[in-house]
């Protein structure tokens, strides 16, 4: 079995190298950089299975087009594994056309994102973003308003009910949580002192929170999304609901903070996309990526990103 | 029963202020801010209650000795009812001399402190301080070290535990609580992921925090200071340690923030004293300062700060 690893050996524990190895030959690329296609071609040449990373590809934007291609020029390829819970990047279409198994990372950073929810939630109620003194109000007996109950909504609604806040939470299936009270999305937005954002990242919930929307919450509510995409919230009705006062405080997470109308507001705090990014979680990243390149060499995938119907077969 | 009330009467809610007015003749100031020893002699004239607030006498530092120098002008004084939970500024000697109590305010910000101090807990850990992608830690498992278990060390307990911390302390006294470990201070220093500082504000624990208790502390450590002192900690030895990564993250709270070691630091957040400054803080300040107000009025002190022996008979 051939494996290929667009990351270089020093991101992995000696033992999660010595599982890569106990798989078969196994070749890491030397540095984390873009990569050319003629590059990754000769790197990845007659390997079975590709770990492919987006940095390596030139980024999310880039590398569903380069992913493709080069897999093009891999005939022996059985399958993909990428280290990233986002799978907006992947070409479904193509793969499945090919036969060929992609399986992502999800899970590996539910902790780190739920307690970075909660730092921001605090961080706004308390407004330890300004060093002046600032008013600021408990959450204790407040209402928290999850919209997307899964695994990082979960672990969020858990972290606030163990500070004493009411949860109340909507999902878009039928959804049951010990201590939270599931409700339609108009409740929700009528209801909660702090609404948090943990919906999927794809196009269908861009602008999920919308000049209507936001004109449904209670005046003072809080806004917190760690999702690291701005089109989930319309930032320009937010903005001028920050401006007036409606909404008390806004805490998001976005690639870019410099082209947000969002930008000088006092009550909005902007930062870089890295809720997800602590040392616990870059751990469980490779654990559960290898878990991923495993399954690939044994014929057995785990967390298939698309709808692969002859795998098994293909796979004896 | 005359009150002289040193705050302005729109600080209160109109029940508040029914309340003041049923226990006597109630006056107000007409706006808060510092007044001269004659202007306050004038105001105060004939009263039976003094509601003393620190800022009409010119902050803490200059109060002591201002509020002594006014009660000396009192006469008929019965009772010194001062908004604050700090004692520091009040001369204990003179009162128990003049044989007046003097009540103070316990208890009205531990939520809102003891939430500020899970705020800077989870900024240290996941960076939110910093803009740029930084990489942080998870605080689930990890343990927290409480020196100080009261009412404040307490509820941070609580809510570390709440978040799924494990939670060792250390306490002057013996104390109780489910889930916290009791330790000793030096095994607390070495063991604690991150140190949570809730000690008394007095002398006696200026420089709690020295160069021998951080050499003491995991390399790593995160120290949280909600104190609202800097000489809780030895601040040299403190920039030392995170220059050096020996600790990892320094928050603290203080009132001069532009000459200290710790200004230019990238892991050293430092803030005003605002942890106990919210809402719900303030509500609750107003009414236990009322309630002191009453317990004087009716002759039964209640958080009396001095020892005044002949008060029971005095008071009939």
């Amino acid at each position: 079995m051939k494996i290929s690893v667009l990351v270089p050996i020093n991101e992995f524990t000696p033992s999660q190298i010595k599982r890569l190895r106990s798989l078969g030959q196994v070749k890491f690329i030397p540095r984390r950089r873009e990569m050319s296609l003629v590059q990754l071609e000769k790197f990845c040449r007659d390997c079975q299975i590709l770990a492919a990373d987006p940095d390596t590809l030139g980024g999310f934007d880039k590398a569903k087009l380069k992913l493709t291609e080069l897999v093009l020029k891999l005939p022996k390829l059985k399958g993909v594994a990428v280290p990233t819970s986002y799978t907006g990047w992947i070409d479904n279409k193509y793969f499945n056309q090919r036969q060929i198994p992609v399986s992502f990372v999800p899970g590996y950073a539910t902790e780190s994102v739920a307690e970075h929810t909660l730092a921001l939630m605090l961080s706004l109620a308390k407004k330890t973003f300004q060093t002046e003194m600032m008013l600021g109000t408990e959450l204790a007996g407040k209402t928290l308003g999850i919209i997307g109950l899964g695994k990082i909504g979960s672990r969020t609604a858990e972290l606030a009910l163990g500070i004493g806040m009411k949860v109340i939470a909507c999902n878009r299936t039928p959804k049951k949580q010990a201590g939270v009270k599931i409700v339609t999305l108009t409740q929700l937005l009528k209801q909660a002192d702090v609404i948090s954002l943990h919906v999927t990242d794809c196009v269908g919930n861009y602008r999920l929170i919308g000049r209507a929307e936001i004109g449904l919450m209670r005046p003072g509510a809080m806004v917190v999304n760690t999702i690291g995409n701005a089109k989930m919230v319309d930032e320009r009705s937010m903005a001028k609901a920050l401006k007036f006062g409606k909404i008390a405080g806004y805490a998001f997470e976005a690639d870019d903070l410099e082209h947000t109308p969002l930008k000088n507001l006092k009550n909005a705090v902007g930062l870089h996309n890295f809720a997800w990014y602590t040392r616990e979680s870059l751990v469980r990243l490779a654990d559960i990526w290898i878990d991923d390149i495993a399954g690939l060499a044994k014929g057995k995938p785990q967390s298939v990103v698309n709808y692969v119907t002859l795998f098994d077969a293909r796979a004896v």
